[in-house]
């Protein structure tokens, strides 16, 4: 169940050619959080075979996103305009997963955080920890 | 012509998946400074035909670690511990550049910072800006 | 009841000077956490009359180095390398408190997350949220 | 010479209770720019002896401040959302200077970095860069 604009979440996800081709799949959204989730592919990877904090920031901020979306009225949109993250540990395993809420909704800015796990062998371990900071945009008709 | 050790450098860029993935290309590296170049294609943007952030974000940190790379001895390597990077104007056009530089090099602890900018018929733009904080960590024999 | 090395902890809080004159007090510390409380006075304020930012700062950032201290073994102190701070909403009222808690502790890194609440009137506000790095620093004998 | 609103300046330095607590100067804004000087004190100081970092984090906010008011029309001020500092290198010596410049401004954020260094016997050492996110607010009349 989500109280997001179904255009706008389809927009975000679905319809974002950089979050399609990096696998990233949308599990959940609604009144202040989102949850995404990613497979892990070897393009994923880093030269020493855990994953780009690349990948990982992607997956951080387009999350926060979609949280920040879901607060977000009809012909709004969310724009990042900065983030901050910090890896945590090394991920490596079968898929990651991301959890965004929304930290402070205002009328011009948005602030969510993401937390992103990797899940390797049934164990999930914490790999990063973001914060973004998203500009509310109009929506051109 | 470079100072950096010629197995970190091949290491830090072709033979990252991600990195050889997205199209990023070394330019040059080399006491404290690297450059790096994407030629822009449509699995690189938002569903609103601009660079994706993330995009954006994993070439700042990248070059970055090239950047840290070019000022560390043989058996070290440089590790991304945290980022910032604010994204300053909407990203598109025909190609992305990215510079990076050393701000400060410690024994455990690098800062860099990377200008992102966008061409677009010959005109350069700076798109995003971000620190970079990397762990110089021991490569095992 | 704190596990931490209580002539750190007094270093960390009574004996820094700027902490002192700020009237930042400690309120408990261990287990990778830490309190601290602030009773508001004119000169934290800004000109608009609301908490100034650097006051938010230097709590969340002391507060953040009292959560590192309480995970250290002896001889070790925690150092602040870099630190994002999201202002969420405006600070004023009677008091600020700040909470404190370790979301990695690392041999040479640790990563501490910080909330600032306000309390006016009786009622706690969250003001702001900061992420903090610290290097792993060996005390001098 | 500055092409700032005298009275936002005004406001912003001389009439802020914290920055006058802590002594920090204003001296010069104009056009993107914003230049401010500290005498360190023993107040300013960590137990270690260095200077603080909410010190130098409150210094490189406010002066963001500055520069960016030096870009706005009248009605309007700077709010700072959110920033992130690097400490680079330990600061002592007689006095700390700042440097300010506004990267981006935009309508609703502007975008500056801040520069501090440290001045010990004559030499200038960098000790903190950070980056600050500002919203644009209306005064209210």
């Amino acid at each position: 169940m989500s109280d997001i604009d179904p255009d706008v979440l389809r927009e975000i996800f679905a319809a974002a050619p950089f979050i399609a081709s990096l696998g990233i799949q949308l599990e959940s959204a609604g009144s202040g959080e989102c949850r995404t989730r990613l497979d892990l592919r070897p393009e994923h990877l880093q030269q020493n075979g855990v994953v780009h904090a690349g990948v990982i920031a992607s997956m951080a901020d387009h999350t926060a996103g979609g949280a920040a979306a879901s607060v977000l009225g009809p012909g709004l949109y969310p724009l990042t305009a900065s983030f901050t993250i910090n890896l945590l540990r090394a991920a490596s395993g079968e898929s990651l997963a991301c959890r965004a809420n929304v930290l402070k909704a205002g009328r011009t800015l948005i602030v969510a955080e993401s937390e992103v796990s990797a899940s390797a062998g049934g164990k999930n371990v914490l790999v990063a920890k973001a914060v973004v900071t998203l500009a509310v945009i109009a929506r051109r008709a």
